[in-house]
């Protein structure tokens, strides 16, 4: 066992998936990998794969998730595709591109064809991300409605049209105030149906039941669709599209069957009640879109960098989407998702990103012909003494952000590692009616979360007429009546609000709400359906923002005559909005969780559309991150690869040790020597030999064994497949012919059999190290080149070498050792 | 002469300054380079630099514009600094810095004093970022009032108080409505003052030549403060900005010095009303800003790669001020000008880009509390068949970036390469005078061309005055009086507009003000004074556009039964928003000249606030950007890059040729062998031999000439420098002394002199690719890594180097044999 190239991160766990308490943390403390369990499983091989918390053993998996795409792929594997679970070769795969692009421009001018080709492979890129964006929308608008539609159906079904949402429904009915059209004849809750009325208690418990038998029903349904058709489509999916997009390959993840399944699924996870939003499984359907449209273009279908790069795009058009920020999307998919990010995606991934909004708008599944999924409209300004609850509420969101991530991950670790995991139908179905049982009596629980957001987002306009925005106005200078309430008078802007007893009773409501949202949300996420954290998150914090918001009005109400507030605030109460220190909370406590910053104020901002209110969210998000970096750098997405043990070199972390690439390169001191071939000594006995007695992706291959001197490096596959085609065409290959590497033959004798040349497979420019490279710049050359390997070498002699998964390895070790270490840099 | 690596590209030309014919052209076409010239010469040797277009021979230069720098670094230059005009090395950088962290956190619990430190250190990014913010706001809202005020001196002159501009001086007057204010009486013009009165022939003479002579006037102190004061200060700064972001050094560019002689004179010349912008030169004001607030930094001082991520979030902060837009400023900064961008740096960005808006808003330069240089608000959406104007307002746009960089290009050639760059003071002078002869006359050239580019923007709303809203609003609806003009009537938004009389002389004047700032533009940018091409370069596409807008008017008016008019745009004339044309314009022509993209998409966005009107920009960008690639790739500023001859490794050009680095290495098969240094065999008078007998920067040490196996790679300026200071300590180092590599002494006799060590600056770990290497992962290496040079192996032996000016040179030479290869790419 010396030299290991074995890139096949996958197959640690997956070999051991069919034991229960083995679990490997690739990354994690239990650093239990010995060279012996790192064998070559290939595809095939491959018996269990961690997905999503819960585990897929043999037979568990799929019929074939992965079946769609593999028609689609080269027939017969040759050199440059990659197995599943395997990370690919940026620099091989870039250098790919380019020689494909040499042959196409080269051959333009021959002939019509040819131009037409070349012309057709110039502009396939723009043609790809097109279509990204006209997927991503459309599916986006078909989740919308189908989950407004299912959401309003664990209330009532329209008798009319029973396909048809309550706002749909109504809308045709001749009453025209909003209260009545709230009771239009069309449209029955269940309670009607089965009683007759909508009074009593009877009545109410009867819309409880029917609204915990289709919570739990959906669940049900979601949970065994994921579970029987694409066990992939569970989860946001960010954490693998991050782990896929700094290249490494998981067969199926993105695939069609996927694709429609987490459709489906997601719609009915959304509609079921669970806190759960849309919005990070949206960037995943955009992707499997981004991944089906560039299975249409040679130039994506056949390299994986190039294909990845469409996947940054479509990350960007799914963001877009989902909140209708566009630029929010792009910056998104460049500071959170992307890995390789080169500008000419920037542009394509903007363009992506804004077809697929202006698809959404005109779906127009909300029916207010707007992008943004929250609208808001602030009309008053903010003022200094108010970037103090500001900063509360970064704080807060980054406790929060803390909490979850640590609940979350320490579930999930629960649910890998006990027989809990074992029952993932069983635990979707119970957190569902949990859910639905605690969320129905509040009405602020009981409805769309996405809703319950925009409303705290809202400012109190004179139209409003929520619970919410139940003020009396104490008008201390007009002459109107004392308790006419806010409803009643279009321009109460100046008078001094106090709370109405609805507002006193929202509050208690909102923060009961706020009680189960943050502990249920903590047991949602990770569970087998679709889930995204996005709105979940942003309701903690609006809910948050929108009580602190409240409290701070009736402090500026009870002492308008403090300095701070008499400097600034000369109208009382109606200089704070709390529909602003909702959206504040909301941004912070994505902060906390998510870990983003720029992407995350620009999403704010293009829901509001005022520059003036990025300096609350810039503060809140800010404190957010710092609270949140004091308690541990990893946001969910780090954390949940971490947790997968996925292959991801994170850009963002810095490496700050000492070590050198001769501690960290194999062979280590104990173990044998590098296994190496020569280039012009061996026998096609000798190199099976080899292939059979080692586990290895790929071999080095030296002038001779005294001398290491570096030829290059030849890969085990290649290998294999080269001297099986040898044999097939018949050239009189034999098991002692000789092999040679180097480009002409060596000097055999006569009666020697015929001798097998492996140049062409030889990659004659492997990557190099000095063994006195510290591992800072080894790290660094990883990061930004995306090589699998690179070859150790000492004053000319080849030493050993270091791959992927050992600076990985090494990384790890080195946090675990000094937690500290990345605390402050 | 066998090895290397002179890094030293900017003595290329310098050392050849005082000779007029021969300028070389280190990227251009006259590859005339040979390895004699590259001698290195260092700070003192250094005789004259091309910047502007302009020459700075001996003694040409200022007194000492990089002084101030000077005396913060360190006294004696040691391992780790650079020289002026030499590319630093990003790896040992960074390398540099992770130590020096490492070194502040392992110490952060010894001591109170220590922890402070670190403390400090984790947070002098967010202070710097800060400092740059502020210093940039402050700049802008300083340079705009003052650009104001001289402005409006070229016409007058408020009596009351003379440093008043016309606006503040009319502001206390008593005449309240708009025409009334404008003849106001503290305000006289040149002509009341010298006449007594404005009207006839005469008042109008003066005025003319009032106006002439302060234009001129201003120019010529501009050019002269630049010329005496700091050479550096002149043009836009970015090409120039670009190259030292991209890892050069040009001493005293970002100098106190520089930033002040920048700020007056950028003043004086948009005064003097030639046509540029100070939005650039605001970039590079920013930037000296960076790198003034980055010497009171130590991380950053010390760091050239740390402090090029001030000078990154400098250059955000420079945009955001240019045109009150943070996020377009990020954007700009990420796509246009940064070379290494990483995610922190994306953040700080950002805060520093608010910084600088924020303290612009309270400076509050216009008067008016808006963050933003064109503040736009339409009201009519636009319609699909708009998209065809737009497209071809694009391809306008492309077509003007292709004739402004060639014809810009060629003057500015011709200006380096005849007599005629002898003469920058008569030059501009010149132009100024021109400029102003033909810009007074007509009333869209003669006021500041920021203003201009407003009311193209502005839609006609009810309340404007100006000429270019005079239409005579036929209505075929209401019972209106026919011929009532719109100015007369608030709301005839639904009315057939017909072209007044003020409109159809308004689009005279508007095209020739039109084809006199093409003309002028291309003779103005690279003048020897600070010039922007920002603000020229919208102004054309704004006119362009509004000429357009306003035709598509009066087709749409005369033909309101065309089915693709009546289909979308019911209401006749109004549905075409002329300032939405003159903003498309805007946009593309700035694409075309600078190929910028998202950046510049999300600036307009930026003024208008309305997603809606991002798919017109969009259209006429892409339109714009495809155009002018078709005929040439290069941006504006990549072309003064190239003319300059920078060391400018453009990350965003794929290098797609089958070249090796074998075929780009020295020594080349005719030149003696590599220069390189024995580890153990070599005695002190060797090695001053060689050190004397060559010109490079740095050697490889080897074990031996015969095995050439490389042990590491030691700087010359640190040979130097170790043998200086052995010979100082009185070591008993003398001529014959043996110098060795190794970690341990080789076997002298015992009556030979002490050895002297060299290990500590020998560097273990250079980078090394073999000589199969293919050239386009080599230029991969050299752009993402950013290294100097690597080695070149061959099996192991030492064969070679490759410098990072041996990848320009042969990118330029492929690019010359093969130019259509980078077109379709």
């Amino acid at each position: 066992m010396a030299a290991r190239i074995t890139e096949n991160v996958g197959n640690g766990y997956g070999s051991l998936a069919s034991s229960d308490e083995e679990l490997i943390d690739v990354l994690g403390a239990s650093l239990e990998f010995s060279p012996h369990n790192e064998i070559l499983d290939g595809i095939t091989g491959r018996e269990g794969m961690e997905v999503c918390g819960g585990r897929l053993g043999r037979g568990e998996g799929p019929p074939c998730p992965g079946g769609f795409l593999d028609l689609l792929e080269e027939p017969i594997p040759g050199v440059g595709t990659y197995g599943d679970f395997n990370t690919i070769d940026w620099v091989r795969e870039k250098a790919r591109d380019r020689d494909r692009h040499r042959k196409i421009t080269s051959r333009k001018k021959e002939s019509v064809c040819s131009f037409i080709r070349s012309v057709f492979d110039a502009w396939s890129g723009w043609l790809v991300v097109t279509f990204v964006g006209l997927m991503a929308g459309t599916f986006a608008g078909l989740i919308d409605i189908a989950a407004d539609w299912l959401t309003d159906v664990k209330e009532g079904v329209c008798l009319s049209s029973f396909w048809c949402n309550r706002e749909q429904c109504c809308w045709d009915s001749n009453e025209t105030t909003f209260e009545e059209r709230n009771l239009c004849p069309e449209w029955r809750t269940w309670s009607q149906l089965v009683l007759g009325h909508t009074d009593g208690v009877g009545a109410y418990l009867v819309a409880y039941l029917c609204y915990v038998a289709w919570a739990v029903t959906f669940a049900f349904l979601a949970v065994s669709l994921v579970r029987v058709f694409a066990p992939y489509a569970c989860g946001s999916g960010i954490p693998e599209i991050k782990t896929i997009l700094s290249g490494f390959i998981i067969r199926g993840y993105l695939g069609k069957w996927t694709l429609l399944v987490k459709v489906v699924t997601l719609v009915l996870a959304v509609s079921s009640g669970l806190s759960l939003g849309k919005e990070g499984p949206l960037v995943h359907v955009a992707c499997c879109a981004g991944n089906i449209a560039s299975h249409w273009f040679p130039k994506y279908n056949r390299n994986e960098a190039k294909r990845r790069e469409v996947l940054s795009a479509a990350s960007a058009a799914g963001v877009s989407v989902a909140f209708g920020a566009p630029i929010g999307g792009v910056l998104f998919s460049l500071e959170e998702v992307s890995y390789y990010f080169p500008l000419k995606t920037l542009w394509r991934s903007f363009f992506a990103a804004l077809v697929a909004a202006f698809v959404l708008r005109a779906i127009n599944p909300f029916g207010n012909s707007r992008l943004v999924l929250f609208y808001v409209e602030f009309h008053t300004p903010w003022f200094l003494f108010e970037l103090l609850p500001f900063v509360l509420l970064g704080v807060f969101g980054g406790l929060w952000g803390v909490l979850f991530i640590r609940g979350n991950i320490a579930w999930c670790r629960r649910r890998k590692t006990t027989r809990q995991g074992w029952y993932p139908v069983l635990e979707v179905v119970l957190v569902a009616g949990l859910t639905a049982l605690l969320a129905y009596p509040n009405p602020y629980t009981r409805r769309n979360t996405g809703q319950l957001i925009r409303d705290l987002f809202n400012d109190c306009g004179p139209r409003q007429s929520s619970e919410l925005c139940d003020y009396r106005s104490n008008y201390s200078t007009g002459g109107f009546g004392p308790n006419s309430t806010w409803n009643a008078s279009g321009s109460a802007a100046l008078a001094v609000r106090e709370p109405g007893p609805g507002v006193t009773s929202a509050m208690w409501k909102l923060c009961l709400a706020l009680l189960l949202k943050i502990l249920i949300t903590i047991f949602t996420f990770g569970m087998k359906v679709p889930s995204g954290l996005f709105i979940p998150s942003m309701a903690v914090g609006a809910i948050a923002g929108r009580v602190l918001g409240v409290a701070m009005e009736q402090i500026v109400a009870a002492h308008p005559d403090w300095v701070i507030f008499s400097q600034w605030c000369h109208s009382g109460a109606s200089c704070i909005t709390p529909g602003l220190y909702a959206m504040v909370g909301a941004a912070a406590c994505l902060g906390g969780v998510t870990r983003m910053t720029v992407s995350l104020v620009v999403i704010m901002f293009e829901l509001t559309g005022g520059l003036e209110y990025i300096v609350p969210l810039m503060v809140a998000v800010m404190a957010s991150k710092w609270v949140g970096d004091a308690f541990g750098r990893e946001g969910i997405y780090d954390a949940h690869i971490r947790l997968n043990g996925y292959p991801f070199l994170d850009a963002k972390e810095e490496f700050s040790h000492t070590t050198l690439a001769a501690d960290v390169m194999h062979p280590r001191r104990s173990e044998p020597p590098l296994a190496v071939l020569t280039h012009e000594e061996m026998t096609v006995d000798d190199l099976e030999g080899t292939i059979r007695s080692t586990s290895y992706n790929g071999f080095p291959v030296v002038i001779s064994r005294e001398s290491q001197r570096l030829v290059g490096f030849v890969l085990r596959r290649d290998i294999a497949l080269a001297i099986e085609n040898a044999r097939k065409r018949g050239e009189g290959v034999v098991s002692n012919s000789r092999v040679y590497f180097g480009p002409h033959a060596p000097p055999l004798p006569h009666d020697a059999p015929r001798p097998l040349k492996l140049r062409p497979i030889l990659d004659l420019s492997p990557f190099t190290v000095s063994d006195q490279t510290p591992m800072d710049i080894v790290v660094d050359i990883f990061r930004k080149l995306g090589i699998r390997q690179s070859l150790v070498t000492h004053n000319g002699r080849l030493l050993g070498i270091i791959t992927k998964k050992d600076v990985l390895r090494h990384m790890a070790q080195m946090i675990n050792q000094d937690p500290d270490s990345i605390l402050f840099n």
